[in-house]
């Protein structure tokens, strides 16, 4: 049976997850809304620790101040009755109409300036809720139609305003780091930083990137059929992995938002082994949220929310079973060892050595088996049966 | 009819692509094997400016250095003779299985060595024969099971390697530049690098990173359902896009190097357009080789092969000259000014205004009239039939 | 500059394309409800032939039948007055949350039996509009969870309920023929049914299928990776294709429904061929409506709606240009018989031969110089150039 | 620890499959030629019941009668001495160039009549060696351009070439049953029949289609984004599952024959259940054999070869104790009841209701409360976190 969970696992929901009224492309809500407060009471009760959300989730687009304050006393009251953390806050900057075109690089200026200030109000209200996190996903930041965005230009936007956002975050000594969340496709046809990598490469040429990283999404990356938990070890490597977003995707389709592990399980088992143990030859480490970023089907009622949310939990605690016992077991060890897993932490040149050394090395080169070393094999196969074995429980 | 091309135009073939002889992973080969003379011939007779290949196109694996030096010499002898350049050289750390756990990041430290000497030793052959670009597609450093590679150390092997070689080439003065190729997957299940992203986030981590950019091929980004123009686009925005791949491929699936424009044709449009027009509001350009990385189809003969050949150049010829009516049209300069797409040039911080100011400007938050502005449209479809009609030479 | 259509073009639109209010999964309206008589005037000043609905798009769900009686009264009289002709009528079973796990398909029966009547009420509107086709997309016929549906059992149900509806249709004498549509997924995570083969396999299990066949969609088969062009090519040599869904889709996706050609524009190049001109070697014809399901980007105002669905039946007379011009070139005539082309109409076994007959025929085998009949080349990247470069209007 | 295999599990394996030199597209051979002799000896001793071949595989291509004889009796002495049952043979079709354009629809005539020679000879054998299935796969039947295939006459040659085939099984009485394996791509661009859909839509064309059913296999359904047990539950569902291949696949991407479990581990879960325990609400049962079609990584060795095969059985095993256990989990039953699972397979219309008395039941639509039905939840995500948490053996 599973585990259950308690805020020392750190396991987060958004409030826009477990509030989805579950109106789709094609279809009507299906339920009500939710009240945030509610939300937080039950998130407690399930064992969460904490939650996050849009500044529209909580307060709705157009509240005047006085609403908006009482909303988030209420709210605030709220947190602190359940002890639940709120550790991210982001900005919808996505839903209203006037975002159509995106927000930090619609080819509309006053769109440009009107999206900085909804962000930059929301940074103070993330800071005065004590989140760690800013996270920003720019899913308008894009086009369908090549001809339609200048992507120089646009980059030099997205550029100026997460620099923006970033300088603002220090001018005021938050202790805010900015994470950007990287999506293919959905709702526009390309969407600008379509990957972790993309994002990478972005936050490199940024003047405030030391504040900035990534915040990865399992089911964004597998939209363009990419390798989630590879995706987030080199945002690890880079030191840049500053979020993670959990959830479920069954091949490249639609943004599904299944529940964590209800999509590609044995790459959940993966990412649950990386977070959980780290590196096989060590290196950094993750120790943020386990933020789930998932959608309750739209064929459930208000109890299959609350289902279905334990239910990201209750999988994310039974891999973490799983991979602990795959790591400690000694057979995955003397496995690991035939198949020169840890072989790789040792650098190609020696201590000391040059490659000038390595060239006048003629057993490296000219001396070499090359067909015996060949035919060494790498029993990979093995490792990995290990592996699916122990994620079915099966040793 | 389609234009002749000529040395002016750039054109520029791997040996390889000519070169292979249909053996794919269902079947044997259906051409004989070319002489890289006679390919060099034939390729300046249809107008083509330069070559490029793996050693191993050149001069089989374990030749002696004898008969090295003999086919060298008299590759040098075609180059002169037709006038050929030898733009671009890159190593093949693929085929043999010596590389079946990949080069650089290979589990087996002695093969990481003994693959730093195999591209060592083609730089110098670069450097030799006057070559500007020395790619680098890592093709076998990944893998197919998540627990075979340890990404952190991996990625460490990758910038060790790179580092080197780049020092080497720096130390040496020779005038190259390293240009990475991404690619998804295939041969391996998932690749380090698998896109122009990941390739630009991992340089940014070299110690030599400056004389690192890329070389994206059209075909590995749609691999990933990625937009190939967007992608060399954000490495232009880098300053990284050192040498391009063009090929055709038609959606998610195996990797199919057809011909430059047998793929997505509108994709292929837009990449004549930023290639040969530049962004619309101005920015860094690319003026490097127009490199084609295609495979003549395993159903042609050797006529077929240059047929195939020609076809690459009669494609991107016809299609920059559609490129270039389409930014000449007045109507399309209209339509680009109702699309706004020349306004994203335009910093969203006024000259001289802060964030501070902007905070302080209620028209452009408290006052402004959120749902007018919502309500603009931005034609952008207007734009793309304009597109549409110009690539079909319907204007 | 493109040709302006006229009915004998026979394009059709569905008043949910230029109806759409642009509320996407991620965002809000963007543009305001039309009315339905509106789009009918305007899509014949446009120079379209037909309009098709879903009952909800025309009788709001829910309405009174004095008020769906008005309604219907109101749009006939459009019709009569623009000579726009009502040719396809479909029923929405996917937007109200009652229909959340299906219709003919939901687990629950009473859903099923509440659907059934829905379908069975349109169908006498449909006949009652003179309309020849009955679509029926079940766009919630599905899951999202392999354990959630018995998926044996849904067939038999699904085959009941289009069974059921046939005979009706027979039964009342009405000249309708029902076109099943396909799509693999979105809004459910697995549709049934979900491409061309699978509908068609299906109807071959029907009890009235001689008047059930199909209405594939172009941007749902592209969304597994599919060959539209191949997809009606194997739905026309079974008889089966009576209606068709154009519009654009780049790579496999989220169901984007771009115009028509604004996605791979190659492969809308050879849809329109096949369409126009038919196979090369005879065969099955398709002459019915020119029908677009498209939507016009959320990033467009009204006047942009109507741009857009100008756009899709520009595309398609230019391509048909292109296409006819393609055929007629002697060139590519000589080019088909090159690759044997024609030759593929002629049967494998000779008039009156058996395959005794063929069985003892040692040049067919025994004797046959195989490496010779490998050596020889198909030329079809040359019969491809020629496409591209008649769809480029180069020729 | 998992259970061992015994012949009692029909597990089988193509020799092509644990034979592969490990060649690929990109690379060399990475391991020695196995005699056939030698796996089917290894096979038996790992547990395995049968194996199958493509003639290619047993007889090299081109091997003199003599040659040809000696071989298949060695070969029947092995089955002899091991007990192996030879269940299924299949020909190669693809390999030698001479059918680089397809096989039965090549635009070369003189190529289909040899291919079926081939063919014919092969079946022959395949009734000679008491396999009971036929396997067809036309990998190369298809084109990577539209223009180059007519794909009426395709599949009118397509439909000769089989029923050819299939009069000449029953001509001669051979007990043998033809199995299509459909394929949507690689290594031609788009394949003909390139789903379970499409070739059930075929089947359904074929004079002797009575015996003729469907060979699916794993990853080529999941290369068009296609749920693998809902296509074999419609091929079940039509009475066509004939035989399976079994293998992994991650994503959309080229054909990767991983070993079973190791692609999408939970729709490997639920394809056993199928196998295993059947539909829900009972129906057809499938109780061929168990075939593995996959292929042993290039990174193994020979040793690495047989641990391959075994993981292949293994992971099955494993996954049927936890089918089997989940079926019998009673709270299972009562989820699947919740979910009305079972409701399903109850008809739409009653015993001895008419559509008419359906039309007459107000209860039914005018006075069924429809939002009162669209509000109950379905509980499919609870019925999904048993089954996730039953796979991963944690229940």
């Amino acid at each position: 049976m599973p585990v259950k969970p308690t805020p020392a696992d750190k396991f987060s929901f958004g409030l826009w997850t477990v509030g989805w009224e579950a109106r789709d492309q094609f279809g009507d809500a299906s339920r009500p809304a939710l009240d945030p407060i509610e939300s937080v009471r039950r998130l407690a009760e399930l064992g969460a620790w904490g939650v996050t959300f849009h500044d529209d989730d909580l307060v709705p687009f157009g509240s005047s101040d006085a609403v908006r304050d009482d909303i988030i006393k209420r709210f605030r009251a709220a947190l602190d009755e359940t002890g639940i953390v709120c550790e991210m806050v982001t900005t919808n900057t996505f839903s209203h109409p006037i975002f159509k075109d995106g927000a930090f690089t619609s080819n509309n200026r006053e769109v440009r300036r009107y999206g900085l200030r909804k962000v930059i109000r929301n940074v103070d209200l993330a800071a005065e809720l004590g989140a760690e996190t800013f996270v920003m996903w720019g899913g308008r930041e894009g086009s369908e139609y090549d001809g339609a965005k200048d992507v120089n230009a646009a980059l030099d936007r997205y550029r100026e305003g997460i620099d923006t956002v970033a300088a603002y975050i220090k001018e005021k000594g938050y202790g805010l780091k900015i994470a950007l969340e990287p999506k293919p496709n959905e709702p526009r046809g390309d969407i600008l930083l379509p990957t972790v990598g993309h994002a990478l490469g972005f936050i490199a040429e940024l003047e405030h990137g030391d504040i900035v990283g990534l915040n990865p999404e399992v089911g964004h990356e597998q939209m363009a059929g990419l390798n989630y938990t590879a995706g987030i070890a080199q945002a690890l490597w880079a030191e840049k992995l500053f979020h993670i977003d959990l959830n479920g995707q069954r091949s490249i389709k639609y943004d599904q938002d299944l529940v964590f592990g209800h999509g590609d399980l044995l790459s959940a088992f993966f990412t649950v082994d990386l977070i959980e143990n780290g590196f096989p030859g060590g290196g950094p480490r993750y120790d943020g949220p386990r933020h789930f970023d998932y959608k309750p089907s739209r064929t459930e009622d208000v109890d299959g929310v609350w289902v279905s949310a334990a239910a990201n939990m209750s999988t994310y605690l039974l891999l973490k079973e799983r991979a602990l016992a795959y790591r400690a077991d000694p057979e995955v060890q003397a496995a690991l060892e035939a198949s020169k897993v840890l072989e790789l932490s040792k650098p190609t040149l020696g201590e000391g050595e040059s490659l000038a050394d390595l060239l006048a090395t003629p057993a490296a080169f000219e001396e070499l088996d090359v067909d015996a070393v060949a035919a060494e094999g790498y029993a990979f196969v093995h490792l990995n049966q290990l592996a699916v074995e122990h994620a079915l429980g099966g040793r």
